[in-house]
Formats: C-alpha cells, sequence, structure tokens
C-alpha cells in the first residue's frame, strides 16, 4: 500500500510541480527528540569514546537502568513487574514479528480487521491459519469475542492502530476472559498507551486481573518519545504465563539471547531519559501538540458531518470516505483537489473499505491548511 | 557454557577475594570506539535534537549513505555490488539467526564442528535436521566438502570463531563449486575479515567466482570497529542469488520490512565513519593493537611448547590442552593457578573438546601479564 500512495504521490507532483502537498499519512513523527534524551545520549556517545567508560556487549534483554526505569513507570500504572520480565526491543514491530518464533506454525490466529499489517503479514510468511474479527461502525472498530470462534494467539492494539478506537475496562476484561478459558495468548500492542487522555481506560492490559496468565505486551518509545528513527521498544512477558505447559518467559528469554544482541547502550541511556520528569514533562509537551493537531482534524471532520473515529486517545483519526466513495477514490480526490495526502483503510483489511486514515503526528501548521483545505474544497461540494 | 564460566569465576572470587582475575575469555572488544565514529555519533545526536534536521523511520534496508560507503569498501576489494544488496542490520548476530526465516524448516544444515554456537542453537531451535563437519587438528579446524554429504545451507566462518582458522582461495573454490552443484547456499561469516594479514587470502566468500550464485555473506562493525555494544552489521544478498526457484534478496527483503525496523540513524552514521580515511586509520590502529596481544600469546604458546593454530589472521587463539587435559580440566587449572579465564573449546561442540580457546581483545598489559602467570606456572611443571 505504502509503495501505492508514494506512486501516485509521485505522479501527482510530475503533473503539477508547484502543488504543496500535504502528508497527513504515515504515521511516523515531525518532533524532535527530547532535551533531555539528547543529553543523555550526548553523554552516552562521549562514554563510548572513553577507555574507562567504554560499554562493550551488554545483556541481550537489555540494560538493568532502563529495565528498572520501566519497572518504575508501570508501578505508576499499579501494575507490579519483575525487572526479568522486561525485554528491551529495538522497537514493537521487531517483537510483534519475532515473538512468533515462540509460538507453534500449527497455532490459529484471531486478527481484528481492519489492522496494522504487520500481524497479518508475519504469520501468513509463517504459514499460520488466520481468522479475522470483524471491526465496524456498529461496534466502533471495537470487536469483542465470540465464544464459538477458537484461536490460540489474539491480536489485540489499543489505542488501535489505524482506527484510534481505545477499548474500555470491561472490554479488556471480556478479552481476558475469553483468553483464560480458551488457554489463549493475548498479544497486546500497547504502542499508543501514552495517548489515551479519558479517564478510567487501562493504559495497560496487565491492569486487568488475570491477564499477567494469558498476555504479552509490547510497547515501543517510537510513538511516545519521537524514537522512530531511533529504534527502542520493550515486551513484557510475565512469569506467570505458561502456553502448552512451557513458561513463555524463558522460552522468549532463549528466543532473544539466541539470535538478538540487544539495542545500543546510547539508545539505552536515551530510553531512560525518557522516564525522567524532565523527560516526561518533555515528551508529553509533544504529544499534546499532536492532540491538538488531532483536535483540529476533528473539529474540521464534524463541521463536514464525516463520521470519524479516534483522535480522542489516539494519534489516529478514521473517518468514514464521504459519499459512499471508495479508501482510494478518495485517496485520489484528496489528494487532487486538496493536495493531501492520507491512507486508505482499505489497505488495513477489508473491512477498512470505504475509510480513510489521517494522522495527527504533522507539522501543526500543515496540519491546519490541510483541514482548511479539505474545508474548502468540501464546501464548493465533495 | 558463559554462564557456567561466571558461576566458576565467581566461585573463585569468593575463595580468594584478592586474586587478580584477567578474563581472555568472551570475544568482546576493550578499546573505546574510533573518534571518527564518536565525532559522527556526536553530530548525529544534536540533528536528531533539532526539528529541521531530525528523522523519524528510515529505510528497514539501512540509509544510502552507509550501503554506498559498504558498496565502496567492497569495491576495494575487487567485489560489485549493488546497493540493493546490501542490508543493514543490528549485527551478525541476528541477521545469522533470523536468516533462517527465508529458508524451509526441511533443509538440512551442514556445520563444522566446534563452532560458534549460535549456528547450531537457532537452527536446533527451528527443527532442522544438522550434519557436523570435522574440525580437527588433521585439516587445521578447516573442514571441506566431502561431495557424499547433501545440504541445504553451509555455514562457514572465516576467519573462524573459535579457531582463528583461515581459508584460502582453493579451498572456498571446493566450497562454492560444491554449494553450486549441490544447489546448495553458503552462509558466510565474514565478520572477523578486517583481522586478516596473511596475503593472498579472500576477504570476502564475494572474491571467489560463482560466489554470487550460492552464499550470502554477513559482516559486522562488532569486531572491525568496536561495535559489540553499539549495534551494527549487514548482511549481503545477491541478486543472482535463487533458491528453489526463489530470489532470495526479495525473500530477505520482504522478511526485514516486515519483521524489522531499521538501525537507529545515529549508529549508522558511526558505521559510515568506519569508512572514512580517519576512520579506517583509527580502527585499524585498534586491530593492530589487538593482533600484538595476539603475538603475545601465540609466542608464549610456542616458548611452551603447546599446540595452537589461529592469531595470525584472526583475534583468536585455538590451543590444544597440554597433557591431554579435557577443556574444562585446563579452564579450572588455568582459573586456580594463573588466574586466567579462558574458553573451554568443548562449548563449541564436541570436536572442541580437549581445546580452548583464548582471545586477544584484553587490555595488553593484562594479556601481557596473563601470558607470565601461564608461563611461570607452566614452568613450575603443567
Amino acid at each position: 500500500m505504502f509503495s501505492t500512495i508514494a506512486k501516485k504521490v509521485r505522479e501527482h507532483q510530475e503533473q503539477f510541480p508547484n502543488a504543496e502537498i500535504i502528508r497527513l499519512g504515515i504515521g511516523d513523527v515531525t518532533l524532535p527528540l527530547a532535551p533531555a534524551v539528547v543529553s543523555a545520549m550526548r553523554q552516552a556517545v562521549e562514554e563510548m569514546g572513553a577507555g574507562e567508560t567504554f560499554r562493550g556487549y551488554g545483556d541481550e534483554q537489555g540494560y538493568d537502568f532502563l529495565r528498572q526505569a520501566i519497572q518504575g513507570y508501570y508501578k505508576g500504572k499499579n501494575v507490579s513487574l519483575d525487572e526479568q520480565e522486561i525485554f528491551i526491543s529495538d522497537g514493537a514491530k521487531s517483537d510483534l514479528g519475532n515473538i512468533l518464533d515462540i509460538f507453534e506454525a500449527e497455532n490459529t490466529v484471531l486478527i481484528p480487521n481492519p489492522v496494522y499489517p504487520v500481524y497479518v503479514d508475519t504469520n501468513i510468511m509463517a504459514g499460520r491459519k488466520i481468522i479475522y474479527m470483524d471491526g465496524n461502525e456498529g461496534n466502533n472498530f471495537l470487536p469483542l469475542p465470540d465464544e464459538s470462534v477458537k484461536a490460540d494467539i489474539i491480536y489485540l492494539c489499543s489505542p488501535n492502530n489505524p482506527t484510534g478506537a481505545l477499548y474500555n475496562r470491561e472490554q479488556l476484561e471480556c478479552w481476558v476472559k475469553y483468553a483464560l478459558s480458551n488457554g489463549a495468548v493475548i498479544l497486546f500492542d500497547s504502542a499508543y498507551e501514552i495517548f489515551i487522555r479519558s479517564e478510567g481506560y487501562p493504559t495497560s492490559i496487565y491492569q486487568i486481573d488475570g491477564a499477567k496468565n494469558c498476555a504479552i505486551e509490547f510497547c515501543s518509545f517510537s510513538k511516545t518519545a519521537g524514537f522512530t528513527g531511533t529504534r527502542c521498544g520493550y515486551t513484557i512477558v510475565p512469569k506467570e504465563l505458561i502456553s502448552d505447559g512451557v513458561p513463555l518467559n524463558r522460552l522468549w528469554l532463549r528466543r532473544q539471547t539466541t539470535k538478538f544482541n540487544g539495542v545500543p547502550y546510547i539508545v539505552q541511556r536515551g530510553a531512560e531519559a525518557v522516564f525522567s520528569s524532565a523527560g516526561q514533562a518533555q515528551i508529553r509537551s509533544s504529544i499534546e501538540y499532536y492532540m491538538q493537531n488531532a483536535r483540529v482534524i476533528s473539529g474540521v471532520l464534524s463541521e463536514l458531518g464525516i463520521w470519524h473515529t479516534g483522535g480522542e486517545n489516539a494519534p489516529y483519526i478514521w473517518l468514514k470516505c464521504p459519499g459512499g466513495m471508495s479508501s482510494w477514490e478518495f485517496f485520489d480526490i484528496m489528494l487532487e483537489k486538496a493536495g493531501v495526502v492520507g491512507t486508505p483503510g482499505a489497505g488495513f483489511g477489508d473491512n477498512g473499505e470505504g475509510f480513510f486514515r489521517l494522522s495527527a503526528f504533522g507539522n501543526s501548521d500543515s496540519t491546519a491548511l490541510a483541514m482548511e483545505r479539505i474545508k474548502s474544497f468540501a464546501k464548493s461540494g465533495l
């Protein structure tokens, strides 16, 4: 999908060399790293250049200083983690793919539709049987368990990419109950947890009783702290989590120590600084900046009477293409009439057809301009 | 093995708290990063902290600037590579493990014995059939193909870890010929290529005619430029390489874009600096420092009449335990009598039994002291 988007944009630019295109498509961040992170990495670079402070191989699972900082962060969520349950990774995408190494290829996986394509692609590559569950306007793109469906592995992402939808406590309790009664494992992608603003919503699956017996949680500094080009995340595999009689923590430790060699010391120092009080203040100010974009996008869509979800507790706004347009028809018209690039919902699964994703990660001026353009062309007759 | 070593060392230290232990065991580097690398990463950190120069997601396969620098490095070896044949990784260990994703689980693998344990462990985890080929004193730990043995995947590491042995051109030609005639793929680990000093030896498998049709090459900045804690490497998958009718370059691209998200921008800038003229001079001076250690180790072993190989074109010296001792007996006596920690050869496969690995990556004073101690206790009757 992203290569098709790139091709269409390139062709448009060739045809209209003066058109200024605004990209509200790919979910990449635009704000620079926080000063606290830069300062920590600056120091770490110097340490690596001096004999007395140089660091060679670290533990594959990550340095204690970072694992402890994450442990403290979860304590703030009222989740108690053992340091050995926390594995530092080079990003949620890698771990979400590699985690499959510890599951049987014969397992059946349950995946929401629409969905982050990596869940699907990695399982197709492994030849696993995939059952899709419907996300749609009716359930606000938050599918719930169906007792008649049996699966071994369940993917959940909340706040959701691409829809921005957020599961509440009761809904997550249903999922945990279903997983426990079916002996299934939930792979819980919490990469967008920091965007949750509404009170009372879980920010970790482990805030649900019983989740430590059935869930692995994946998180990332990519969206939290602008690490998309700096590469760091973490995966939590509780010690209580047993699948087919085997503790998954031990299997994942074996997988990682055998097929991974840790995240750069410099990057881990940068990630540690995210949890300092200065770091937290700085990253939350960036999140606020993005969420202001989300409000601008959402405001204009509401004004135009376009159905949409997300944008309140997530950096993504998921809208229904007006006039019954298909995702790609809307993509084309947005590009042509407004010079705005978004992401066709159909690229996230067939349930995404007729929908469209806008991202709040852009520059605020560009985002405002993009929405002004959409407003003008919509008023001139969408 | 490494946990047993750590336990034995800990016990020794508890018993003799004043004993100064010298570690010539694990193959980690000790010299800090080169000034050119530090300077490049320093600048990259600043770029990441400023809005105008910030970098988000890069291509999973790596930045052009680094792929082109590697392309230039191979040109110096008379090997012509397309930029798209070069994949930047977070280290050879990860890629040597992950590459198995693009091969069938039914394949048979051929692995030398003794060997870097990652080759074996990753295949055991995947349930593949492993055939071992004997490395021994007779073939100087350089096994050659046996036409009666059929395999789909062949692991070669030259200069070798753990033995330090180096294949010459004719020997590598035999391997390429064997792979081509059997439709097998060679996974060539060239992590130690920079240590090759002897004239006329290949420093890349692609210096052998036909290798582009049968070999993937893995290299790393870990030993070359002290990146063990900084994490960067690269894997070369030639476009000509077809296995079971499928171009492996395309499969690996798919695997990496789906299950990996690239190496940090900061680290890639550091790696690029390795190839600058200042960087090359600096890293070669570090290599010279380590190779001086190798000469010291080798010199004492020769003086003591202990059979050994390696140390000439590799940072490892592989010795035969004197007096018919087993690897672990020699480990114990070295620890007890000389306070020197090495690596028991038996940990690299049963053909390593009765052998022992010493590493040249230590501090030069400590290495000299370790060898003095070994000399004294040997002369007092080994």
